[in-house]
C-alpha cells in the first residue's frame, strides 16, 4: 500500500505495554498499514512514534475536493456487509448472536449504513447530547464544521428537514404500511393520549461483563451477557452493539425520546468500576427500551423509509382535529417543564456524584482520623493497664477498629445508593433533554402547515396536511404521556431504592457501634 | 483622688451599649475613679476614650523601685477580708453561702490571700497549664518576666522550692497534726498503694446557670446552682468561687493532680453555649474533687502551713523502706506513660473538637445541599403532576425535608457525643499534665536526700530525711493509683456515653428516613 495521511477525530489512549499508539484530536498521522484487521491501523505520529490505533478514530485527509457533502470518511477497509449487523430491536437484538462478532469494535461505528438513502444525514448522530454540560435547545447551534462527528446542527429548520418533518408534512413519501405494523394511539381523556398497552412484557437482564481478547491479546474488549426473560438464553453483546442499536433508535424515532447510552469513555475502559458502571447504565437503557411500547416492537426493515417524522405514517391516531391554541399551550408548558426538570435532575446528579466522591474521599478520611485517635488512646493506655481482650485499652482500641470499619462502609456505600440513583437520573437527563428537539420539530411542521394554508392549495391536499400535523401532535402527546408515566414509576422506584439503601447504611453503622459498646460494657 | 496610671494585664472586651471600656494587654490607662465599687475602676485610654474596667485586670505603674519581688499588684481598693472568702472545701464550699457575694467577680482574684506567709510564691498560680497548647515538662521554663500572672516558672529547682520540697525534706516545718487530720495510705500489693477508701460518698450537681446583674445592669455575671447530694440544698456560686477553690487546691495539693477548671475565657462569656459548656466542665471538676479521697475531705485552716510537699506531714504511710531503683523505674515508666497519654488525649480532643465543628458546619451544609436538590426535583416535577400530599413530587420534596432535618441532627449532635467526651478528655488532659511537675518535685526531693547522704549528717537526722522521702513517694504512688483507678472508671463511662449517643444519633437518622420511605411508598 502507499502510505497516506489521516487526521485524528477522537482521543485514544493506548494501553501501556501493548502496541497501541495514543492519539489526540487534530493530530495528523501517517498510516503505514491498513491491513492489520479488526478495525486497527498501524501508523506513525509527527514524533516518529509508531503503533496501532482504531481506524474509526481517524479521517483520511483527501487532497481532492470532497465529492460528497462532509459526512463520514469513506470506509477504508471493507466494511462488514449490512447483513452482518446484528438484528436490531426486540428479541432480535438479544436472541440472535451477531454472525460476525469479531468484526466489531467498542468504538463508534458509523460507516455501516452509508449505503442507505435517507432524507437526512444519517451519519451525523453523536452521543454528545447526553454529555454532562450539553444544553439542547433551539439556541444551541452546531459548530458548522460539518464533519460527521461534530455536534448535530440543531437549529430548528435543520432539525425539521433532517428529521423528515418537511417530507412528512408535505406527504412526499409514498409508502404503504401493513396493517400489522400499525401503531394505534388511544385517547384517555381530552388531553391524554397514549401508545398501545404493552402485552407480553419482557425484560433483558445484563450480567457478568467479561474481558475477552483477540489477536493474541493485542485487542481486548468487554462482553456483557444478556438474558431476555422470554427465553432465558444468554447472549453476549458488546458496547458497540448497544451503540449501534442506539443509533438506529435515534435515526428512526427522532420524534420520541430515546434513552441515552453510557458515555463513550475510552481511557480506563477496562477498569472494573468503569465496566460495572457501564453495565448498570446499559441496563437502564435496555429497561427503558423494553418498556417503551414503540421501541420494543420496532423491527428494522432494510432501507426502512419510515424514519423521523415519517414514522407517523405508521400511526393510527384519533380522528378528532386538534385546536392549535390548546396544542401550543400544552407544548409550551411541557417545554418549560422539561427545562426545569432538566436543571433539577442535573443538580441532583451533581450532588449525587459529589456525595459519592466525598464518601470515598473526605468522609472516609474523617472516620480514619477518628479511628486513629481512639487507636492511639487505646495504645497509650495499654502500656499501663493490664492488657487482654477484656481490658479498657483494648475496648478503646476496638472503638478505633469500629470507626475504621465505618469508614469502609462509607467508601462502599455509593454503589448502593448514590450511584444507582445517578444512573436513573442519567437516563432521565437524556430523555428529558430529547424533548426540546422533538418540540422544535413539531414547531417546524406547524410552521410548514401554516405556510401551506397561506398559499392557495387544493382543500383536499390541505386537509391531508392538517391531518398529518395532527397525527404528529398525537404521537408527541403519546410520547409525552409515556415519558410521564414511566418517569413516575422509575423515579419512585429509584427513590425507594435509594432510601432503603440509606436506611440499611445507617442501620449497619448502628449495629457496628452496638457491637463495640457491648465489648466496652464487658470490659 | 489623684489620677494614677495602670498597665493592662489581661484583655477585656467591654459589653457594647454599657459603660464598659475594652482594654488590651500592655496598654497604659489613666484611672480617674477608684471608688466605683464592685471591683470596677473608671479610666481613660490613650485615645481619650473613657469607661469602666475590672480593677484586677490592671497593674498600677509604680515609679518607685519595687519593694517586693514581682508578685501581685498591691491591692488598691480595700480587698475583702480573708474571712469573707467562702469556706473552701467539701460541704463548706456548697453549704454556706459566701457572706459577701457581691464583693466577688468572675475575673481572676489573686490578692485575697496575700497576707499569708507561705514557703512559696502563692500568687503565682495561673491556669495556663491547662491551656490547649501548653506543654508541661521540665523544659518548659517560664518567661521570666515574673509578673504574678505570667506562666509559672517550671524548672525543676524552682518547682522543688516553691512546692515546699526543700523545707519538707529538711524537716524545717515543725507542726503537729491532729489525729483526726491524718491521712492513711494503705498497701494493696508490693507496688500498689492507695489513699483511704471514701466513706459517705456524695456528689454535687451543678444546674441552671442564670445571668444575674448588679449596679443597674452595669455589671452582670452568671450564677450556677449547686446541689450537694448530702443535703439537697441549692446554693448559688459563680465562676470566681470555683476559681478560688481551684487555686486553694493547687496551693495545698501540689503533690497531687488537681483537676483543671474551664478556661478563663472572657469575650462572649454570656453566650448560652459558652455558659452551658462551662457548666459541664465545672461539673467534671467538681465530680473529680468529690471523688478524690484527699481533696474532698480537706478543710482550709487559716494560715495552713501544710502546703505542697509539707502536706506529707499529714500522711501516715506504710513503714517499709522503699528501694530507690524500684521507685525510679516506676516513676520513669509513669512519666513516659503520662507523656504518651497526654499526647493521645490531645489528639482525640482535637479530633473531637474538629468533628464538633464539622458537624455544625460542613456536614450540615452537605445535607443542606442534598436537601435542596431533592426539593428542587420535587418542585420541578410538581409543575406537571397532580399535586397533593400523596403525589410523587411531594414525596420527593419530603426527602428534601428529611435531609434538612438530618442536617439539623448533625448540628445538634456534638452536644450529646463529642462535647461531653471532650469535657472528660479536658479533665484528663489537665490531670495528666500535672504529673510531670509532681515527678519533678519528687526528683528534687530525692536529689536533696542524696546530697544529705553525701554530707556528714547525724544518722538519726538522715533516717528522718529518708523516711520523709519515702512518705512523699508513697503519697505520689497513692495519687498515681487514684489517677489510674478513677481514670479507668471515668474513661469507660465517657466512652460508653459517647457510643450510646452515637448509636442514638444514627438510629434517629434511620427513623427519619424510614418515615420518609413510608410516605414515598404510599404515594
Amino acid at each position: 500500500m502507499i502510505p497516506f495521511q489521516v487526521q485524528v477525530l477522537y482521543d485514544f489512549s493506548g494501553e501501556t505495554n501493548t502496541s497501541e499508539l495514543s492519539i489526540n484530536v487534530g493530530e495528523v498521522l501517517t498510516v503505514t498499514r491498513d491491513d492489520v484487521g479488526e478495525g486497527w491501523w498501524e501508523g506513525r505520529n509527527s514524533k516518529g512514534v509508531c503503533g496501532l490505533f482504531p481506524e474509526s478514530y481517524v479521517e483520511r485527509i483527501s487532497s481532492a475536493p470532497p465529492a460528497l457533502p462532509p459526512m463520514n470518511p469513506l470506509p477504508v477497509t471493507p466494511a462488514p456487509a449490512y447483513q452482518s449487523v446484528p438484528p436490531v430491536y426486540d428479541n432480535d437484538f438479544v436472541s440472535n448472536a451477531p454472525s460476525d462478532d469479531d468484526d466489531w469494535d467498542d468504538y463508534p461505528e458509523v460507516q455501516h449504513h452509508q449505503t442507505k438513502v435517507l432524507p437526512y444525514n444519517q451519519g451525523s448522530y453523536d452521543n454528545s447530547r447526553y454529555q454532562n454540560d450539553d444544553n439542547i435547545s433551539e439556541s444551541n447551534f452546531g459548530d458548522g464544521k460539518g464533519t460527521a462527528h461534530t455536534k448535530r446542527n440543531l437549529n430548528r429548520f435543520s432539525t425539521f428537514v433532517k428529521s423528515g418533518g418537511e417530507s412528512y408534512i408535505l406527504g412526499t413519501l409514498k409508502v404503504s404500511v401493513a396493517a400489522d405494523q400499525r401503531v394505534v394511539i388511544s385517547k384517555h381523556d381530552e388531553v391524554t393520549f397514549s401508545w398501545p398497552q404493552i402485552v407480553n412484557a419482557y425484560t433483558v437482564h445484563i450480567t457478568s461483563p467479561k474481558k475477552e481478547s483477540k489477536l493474541k491479546g493485542l485487542k481486548s474488549y468487554i462482553a456483557y451477557q444478556l438474558t431476555p426473560s422470554f427465553n432465558n438464553i444468554k447472549v453476549s453483546r458488546r458496547y458497540k452493539h448497544f451503540d449501534w442499536l442506539h443509533e438506529r433508535l435515534m435515526e428512526k424515532f427522532s420524534i420520541m425520546a430515546v434513552p441515552p447510552l453510557p458515555d463513550k469513555q475510552i481511557s480506563g475502559r477496562y477498569e472494573d468500576q468503569f465496566i460495572e458502571h457501564r453495565r448498570l447504565q446499559l441496563q437502564e437503557f435496555v429497561n427503558y427500551v423494553c418498556k417503551h411500547p414503540v421501541f420494543r416492537q420496532a423491527k428494522q426493515a432494510e432501507r426502512d423509509p419510515l424514519l423521523g417524522a415519517n414514522y407517523c405514517l405508521t400511526i393510527q391516531a384519533p380522528e378528532k382535529e386538534l385546536m392549535s391554541s390548546i396544542v401550543d399551550s400544552k407544548i409550551d408548558a411541557n417545554l418549560s417543564f422539561v427545562q426545569n426538570l432538566d436543571s433539577a435532575i442535573k443538580n441532583l446528579m451533581s450532588v449525587a456524584m459529589d456525595q459519592a466522591k466525598k464518601h470515598q474521599g473526605p468522609y472516609k478520611r474523617e472516620f480514619a482520623k477518628i479511628s486513629e485517635s481512639f487507636h492511639r488512646l487505646g495504645f497509650a493506655l495499654s502500656s499501663e493497664e493490664k492488657s487482654g481482650m477484656l481490658s479498657l485499652p483494648s475496648a478503646i482500641t476496638n472503638i478505633g477498629v469500629a470507626y475504621s470499619d465505618i469508614g469502609q462502609y462509607y467508601e462502599d456505600q455509593p454503589k448502593y445508593d448514590w450511584e444507582p440513583l445517578s444512573n436513573t437520573l442519567y437516563l432521565y437527563k437524556g430523555l428529558t433533554s430529547a424533548f426540546p428537539e422533538i418540540f422544535a420539530l413539531h414547531k417546524g411542521v406547524q410552521q410548514k402547515r401554516k405556510e401551506c394554508e397561506k398559499n392557495n392549495m387544493p382543500p383536499a391536499e390541505l386537509n391531508d396536511i392538517r391531518r398529518r400535523n395532527d397525527v404528529l401532535t398525537y404521537a408527541i402527546f403519546a410520547e409525552m404521556n409515556h415519558f410521564k408515566v414511566q418517569r413516575s414509576i422509575d423515579m419512585k422506584a429509584a427513590m425507594q431504592s435509594y432510601l432503603k439503601e440509606q436506611i440499611n447504611f445507617y442501620k449497619k453503622i448502628v449495629t457496628r457501634l452496638e457491637q463495640t459498646l457491648m465489648q466496652l460494657d464487658d470490659c
